[in-house]
């Protein structure tokens, strides 16, 4: 069993090597660059239960022998494990790949913490075998040896186990035949010879790393499709709102549509003071609805709904619904109160105030938001706030509801949410936290690295071939993949892209294409698949008549709209999910045209892999040759393979890297391609 | 004073964030990336001392307030010092860089260990004197905000000395008083104010980042021109050896070039058994005198000096000959023998043995180096050993070297080596390691990381311009250049490279600028100023007649070497030390031509900045305009600056990005030019 020595761990200090150090450090092997890991393993790196997982580091020693290379991993060791790595982890040999590079996937079985460490040793027998096949090769005397395998042999038995002994002794006794050098060679490369020597290797100078911390989450948290709505809409006949009666009459359509996940904007008493009017006026008119973001009203606060959408009993209810149809509801935890809110009279101390006493509102000067009060996290009443608002999310966990989208959280404190997060995980560790902030990348990233399930992206923005291969590329294959998931939303209510509002319904489609298949979740607002184009103004990404403001009933069942292809879209998802759901398997492939993508999305040992080809430009038609990295995506260069278009059904035999695509927009947006080797 | 809370150091588990913290945690800022840096903490960076180094981290907090950042650095505390970081330390301000980056420089001033802390905190003030001159600028009433910044001024009375409370109180009246809204923000945005805010500043809820460690090393580690020489050639007439005594005639041109560091290969007696002949034969002809590095003979090992270069007083009198003329004789360490070593019989269990008994020499199967016997680093007596191999290099050491260029390193156990070099760091903290590791990346980095001061590097395989670019933008951009300082040798006895073999003098004389300019250390081996550059064989790096296998006595006085130009060339270095010496200034333009590179070197603050262009091809003129980075080496753009070249001593006058280049290998190799912005 492997000594757990923290050995390449961080945080040693300089004095570790001075002359107080056992002198004859043996253990050979150096381990460096651990992934998945957060920041020298301060905090769990990302892995969703029973999706494949790819650990890696670099392990490095002197001269040019073979290294073997172990993960092992399980539940965090109780106490009696002190020592030692626990004997019940699970252990997987790693793979070698090349710049001293060793990789495994492993699949945690369970949510919640976990860890794995990883242990190298050099592999003498591998080196043994090395030097005895090119001697045998070039003729030399293998006598000295075969007599020094033999001695290698048997000194495994030491360490092993007593079938193993005697498969030892059995072969100790074959390297010292009489048999020809190149005969007693075969025996020795015998794959169940390898294995044999792997297995009985003396593991007291291994070295080990770790281990290091997982936080699993449910396979929801790596693999989705959101859906968002307003339910004061469904059903409304303004000025009369719709209700979760109503709106649940929705939901069928929307799990028709392939969805997992019903997110809803904020569902609690809004505040008449300072409501904004439609379009954001600061007049309301008569009937103005508000912004379901300011929160709070003499009907309650944080865990009270609008009595305009119904009782809580209602809320159940369409939890209840969505839940029968295999749904899952989605809340926005906002966490500002309006100026009528009861907290505001309540606790005086959760808000900051001006030198005149009066609450201060949110405000990005010369900007002022006089509906919003933001909280004020550092008060003297910090520690009650804190507890308030843990209270709230709890509030509605018990209710059911195990997936929050986090209203602009890098305007609250980063140890807030470390904390809250934590908290959440343990008394309902299968909530999942999706992160809306839209903000600088430091900000982003550290949200994702203290918790956050998912988060939303800079996916709106980046639109033309060059940033999008450059996003995903960062997204996919930099170490950001080991903590940040991806959520490609589409569209929200504050953004509709100027891509959208220029390029209609074909622009609609590809984006939709894009965000579905190179995302391992991906998210939509209602209307998108009616084509809602209308900015408020020229140069604006905010809707006309935006739904935050006002009431918006739609009719769904008119012709001409995107159903058909979002319904397909989240039908290749589900039947491809293994391929999909993993994130650092993207990979870009070149493609003759600035306007055409060229992505694929491949389970762990390419037993399924898609091939995106979208048209970026709306307006025209656009060809080119691709140029497929086949060894990535496991395509043997020299027979045919069959790539099956999902979205249209019709397939192509291709050969090679270079293959000819043709997308007009005016037929469909993209090819997805199921590929399959012959 | 800051606490010193591990906030964002290594290793914090999962547990942290449960329940048992303290809830609210006011510590709002995140720091992450800190550099320099090594493997989270578990190695010290490498610093030098009197030479600035870059001290960088990235600091996040909620919502869009400033930040304010300091690095603090001094000796590493002691026990007394557990609680806090030592208030002798020093503290300097980082400045925002950009994308939540904040650097500064800071100056170690004395070797050995030492370490650096960051402290971050919000920026309450300057976030303060945002919003009022926003307000102030649109006219907003900003009566509330002044008896705001009031309230918070009085509030720093608490943490202030008695000087600093007394001006408090003066600007709090400031604030109050009755003078217009304009001339109080003009008040409060004084520099003077503003430092005051800074300095009184409460730190109760700041974050600290570390300690790091980091060990300097004397200036020599960090630039250094090294020369290569064979004393047995200096003053030899074969078959006569070389001595000492003749070698010490050389030092003086050695010196008079302008070099530091005169490295000798093995300096100990050579064994007989399986002696190499010339040009590596098998059987050595009569006089042969064999390679030094094959070491050990009836005359002594690592503690020996081979007597055909004299006595140890002999060798005494060279290295203080060297002392004298301002050069530093580094030796070799070679971590082998050959059979004839005393240790072969003394001490049999330092070596591998054969099944038979035999000594196992060394190989890389096929091949078979029988005149070398590596060291058995596993052996029973690794203590011994270990303690021995410490003992010859601590010999040395004492007789007054304190500089070796390791041989092979990355054959010999890494752990054996951070031992080694830990322990040399406590009996002779001045010794410089330089290692000659020409393996794969992974390994040559492990051993920089660990430890060695400088290493040889990929320099030599460097010559097409793509390739200069990204290996140098690798050694000078990324992490690396925390921890890996790079000596580029433009030959050694074993590499003599086909660009050299093919382009002669021209050839040389532009791999030398590119080495003495973009390198912050650099070496040549004897025979380069002559333009020696036969090889033994076509496709060959090998020189022919190598002086590893024979004598080599020169005549150094011929006419049309490359002298005066590696005279020049070590004397701009000289000149602009400060500059050459740090490597992460370093930038790369962009040059119109394939053939020319363009690169820069700087001093911190641009005050010294060389502006090296290289035409890359020893047979043909090449010309193009530059496009420089003219924010980057602190250049105006918008004025005429002076371009010096410190070769030819022309002058010119430039303007902009764009200027006109033109070189000609016959008449010169490159432009170095110092730049001054007028």
């Amino acid at each position: 069993m492997a000594e757990r020595r923290p050995s390449d761990g961080p945080a040693s200090r300089l004095s570790d090597t001075a002359a107080s150090r056992p002198r004859a450090d043996r253990r050979r092997v150096v381990i460096e660059g651990v992934r998945p890991q957060v920041d020298c393993g301060s905090l769990p790196a990302k892995a969703t239960q029973a999706l494949p997982l790819l650990v890696s580091a670099t392990l490095v020693a002197d001269s040019h022998d073979p290294l073997v290379a172990y993960v092992r991993h399980g539940p965090p060791p109780g106490p009696q494990d002190a020592a030692e790595l626990p004997r019940s982890w699970k252990e997987i040999p790693l793979d070698a790949h090349g710049n001293d590079r060793f990789a495994a996937w492993i699949t945690p079985p369970r949510t919640g913490a976990h860890e794995f460490a990883l242990v190298g040793l050099p592999d003498d027998y591998g080196a043994w075998l090395h030097y005895l096949r090119i001697r045998v090769d070039v003729g030399q005397d293998v006598t000295l040896d075969l007599e020094e395998g033999a001695a290698m042999v048997q000194r495994r038995r030491r360490t092993a186990s007593a079938g193993d002994q005697r498969a030892l002794d059995a072969l100790a006794a074959r390297l010292r035949s009489r048999r020809s050098a190149a005969a007693r060679l075969e025996i020795a490369e015998r794959p169940a010879t390898v294995a044999l020597m792997r297995r009985t290797a003396d593991r007291s100078d291994a070295t080990v790393a770790g281990p290091f911390p997982l936080w699993v989450e449910r396979p929801r948290a790596g693999f989705s499709a959101w859906y968002e709505m307003f339910p004061r809409s469904e059903g409304a006949d303004p000025p009369h709102s719709g209700t979760f009666r109503t709106a649940a009459c929705r939901l069928s359509s929307i799990a028709e549509m392939g969805f997992d996940v019903v997110y809803l904007p904020p569902i609690h008493p809004i505040g008449e003071t300072h409501r904004k009017g439609h379009n954001n006026v600061a007049r309301p008119g008569p009937g103005a609805p508000g912004s379901p973001w300011a929160i709070g009203s003499s009907a309650g606060g944080h865990t009270a709904v609008n009595p305009e959408l119904g009782t809580l009993a209602d809320f159940d209810a369409f939890v209840a619904e969505a839940r029968r149809l295999g749904l899952e509801v989605a809340l926005d935890y906002a966490l500002q109160a309006s100026p009528d809110h009861p907290w505001v009279k309540q606790h005086p101390a959760w808000f900051r105030h001006r030198a005149d006493g009066s609450v201060r509102y949110a405000e990005n000067p010369p900007k002022r938001y006089e509906d919003i009060y933001p909280f004020d996290f550092e008060s003297e009443d910090a520690d009650g706030l804190w507890a308030a608002l843990l209270r709230a999310m709890r509030f509605w966990a018990n209710r059911g509801v195990r997936i929050f989208r986090v209203d602009n959280p890098h305007t609250k404190p980063l140890r807030f949410w470390q904390w809250l997060i934590g908290e959440m995980h343990q008394s309902h560790p299968d909530t999942l936290f999706l992160a809306e902030a839209f903000t600088r990348p430091a900000v982003m990233r550290r949200l994702a690295k203290i918790g956050f399930s998912q988060s939303y992206t800079y996916f709106t923005w980046r639109n033309a071939k060059w940033e999008l291969e450059q996003y995903l590329l960062e997204l996919s294959q930099t170490e950001q993949a080991d903590w940040f998931r991806p959520n490609f939303w589409v569209n929200t209510p504050d953004i509709l892209h100027a891509t959208l509002q220029r390029g209609g319904l074909p622009a609609f489609r590809l984006r939709a294409v894009l965000a579905a298949i190179a995302g391992p979740s991906w998210g939509m607002y209602s209307g998108y698949e009616l084509g809602e184009n209308v900015a408020v103004r020229e140069g604006s990404e905010e809707y006309l008549d935006s739904e935050k403001y006002q009431l918006r009933p739609r009719a769904w069942d008119r012709p001409n709209t995107l159903v058909p292809l979002i319904t397909e879209l989240n039908g290749i998802r589900r039947r491809h999910a293994g391929a999909v759901a993993q994130l650092n398997t993207l990979r870009v492939h070149h493609i003759e045209s600035e306007h055409l993508l060229c992505i694929s999305r491949a389970t762990p040992a390419n037993e399924d892999v898609l091939l995106l080809v979208v048209n970026l430009d709306p307006f025209a038609t656009h060809d080119g040759w691709t140029w497929l990295d086949l060894n990535t995506i496991g395509i043997p260069g020299d027979r045919p393979f069959v790539a099956r278009d999902e979205l249209s059904g019709a397939s192509y035999t291709w050969q090679g890297p270079a293959n000819y695509v043709r997308l007009d927009p005016a037929v469909a947006p993209a090819h997805v391609f199921s590929l399959t080797a012959s």
